[in-house]
């Protein structure tokens, strides 16, 4: 099966299934073509997937193919941006059929669920290796940076967070408990907060997604706002499934591992007061941004070696 | 060093070093933002090169930093855009300093020619893989498609082909000739036609930019538009560098090889007698455009493979 034939079968089906409101010209040409509504800004990220780095080897190509959409997707979440579209460029060693279909398949259905629609890329031969970049778009000067955190705000997380990175140490098991199976799908399948980050515009002074895990990632918001912040360990959203996998050791994974994919938000207290529930009870607030530089888990500094580094390995 | 400080070095440097009419957010946040003025479309396209696919082993990694932004910014060309930014995907086995001291100094230096400004990207560990992302700008609806050849247009390219192509015969020269050292350059250094690009908008009824080779890019635009082309290989522009090299095998490579980066067109014929002196200077008219669907080459039918396909190698 040659480049063109690949791209045909399985990728344009994926372009064709849902329209969008802002792609005028989607794959087949040397470039795509989107519109911007006037008064919205274009928002997009690239991210990459390398194997035996960001996913095992011979994992499961429909787990892949969702988990690549959804990472990358995750970021528009913490813009607070409308997802729109996403490019792919995909490295494959061989065109196997089977890994193709099972790939596609996953993809499709990330596409569907987060409303991105694949607007091009590239196909080529080589190791196993991803990149997306996805498309949003906001209201002019809308986005939600990470430079906006102001003493006083408070520190809120959604969901619960751990689980992904716990995932980790069972990803060979043959017969999943239930608490495992919970645990493995938090990783399989991350679900990007979108409908999160769109209702906390307006709300939310920074935000960022937890993808390195919360403490690496809380400290990306303290130091472009230049602010610190101060949490409580034991306000820190656990599910039950992780307290009863790893019991005290809970709190570690929740702080330290990364892929879970919520929003880490700071948002004025007035602002948390008036907050509608749709955004209250989403979140979980963990602690307060201080002018005082640097992060303070349960009174004592946190160093700065708190999260996943591709030179530096974990800590 | 650290991921972070790596990009910190290296690339951030990049995004400062020249204003973008359209990016209002950089490196540094989960997305990058850009503002796309009223009156234009988003234009875009991501290519990946692979070691030892798209480029050699062991390549020098200022050329690597140039041919990367050089040949996607060469898809902007062929759709007639204004560049503006551009995101990288860098995946390296190691933070080696010196490589990349010298693949950030061929980035830089192609970011300026081009006027393409870093946005953003993700900088991974893993085996060398380069996907970039270029965005470039075009007045709402003036694009020049694949789509849009018609009967009774001229086929058209710029500059001279094949050279690219003939290098890689050379590419571990120790003591190039001046012909060698020629060719070597066109593999090396790509220039994108972007001025090109934009001047042939309102001219061209189709363009498409020669980097699998003529025949195979040509066809690209035969089938998107529905019709067929009579082509003369006399006509075809052969650099007098690549006829000394390569003598009669000089016209294979020119309609063979890939890697060349000029532009091939359809221009209708009313248009071309009237087109500007920046254009007619840059292009040789080559054939004509037919309605009989099929690519015929001095009289004789030409088959279908005829390019660089990644997933059945070279024809």
């Amino acid at each position: 099966m040659g480049e063109f034939e690949l791209i045909r079968r399985y990728f344009l089906p994926l372009a064709g299934q849902q329209k969008s409101r802002t792609l005028i010209l989607g794959p087949g040409d040397d470039c795509a073509i989107q519109r911007i509504p006037a008064g919205r800004d274009l928002v997009f990220s690239m991210d990459t997937l390398v194997e035996g780095v960001h996913f095992p080897r011979n994992y499961r190509p429909d787990y892949l193919g969702w988990r690549a959409l959804a990472v990358a997707a995750s970021d528009l979440a913490a813009m607070g941006a409308s997802p729109e579209c996403f490019t792919l460029a995909l490295t494959i060693p061989t065109a196997d059929e089977q890994w193709l279909a099972g790939f596609a398949g996953g993809l499709r259905r990330a596409s569907k669920a987060f409303g991105l629609v694949l607007a091009g890329g590239d196909t080529t031969s080589g190791p196993l290796t991803l990149t997306l970049q996805v498309h949003g778009t906001v209201e002019q000067g809308a986005a939600i940076r990470r430079t906006g955190a102001r003493p006083g705000d408070l520190v809120a997380v959604s969901g619960t967070l751990g689980d992904a990175g716990a995932a980790l140490d069972y990803l060979n098991e043959a017969n999943p408990s239930p608490d495992i199976a919970a645990v493995l799908d938090r990783y399989h399948s991350p679900r990007p907060r979108l409908a999160l980050g769109i209702s906390s515009r307006g709300v939310a002074s920074a935000a960022v997604d937890v993808s390195d895990g919360l403490l690496a990632d809380l400290e990306h918001i303290l130091e472009a706002s230049e602010v610190g912040a101060r949490i409580d360990s034991a306000r820190i959203p656990v599910s039950p499934h992780l307290k009863r996998l790893k019991g005290d050791a809970a709190l570690g994974y929740a702080l330290r591992s990364g892929d879970d994919y919520e929003l880490c938000l700071t948002i004025p207290a007035e602002c948390w007061r008036t907050a509608p529930d749709a955004i209250r009870n989403e979140l979980s607030v963990i602690g307060t941004v201080e002018s005082r530089p640097g992060l303070v888990l349960d009174g004592k500094p946190c160093g700065a070696d708190t999260g996943f580094d591709h030179f530096k390995g974990s800590p």
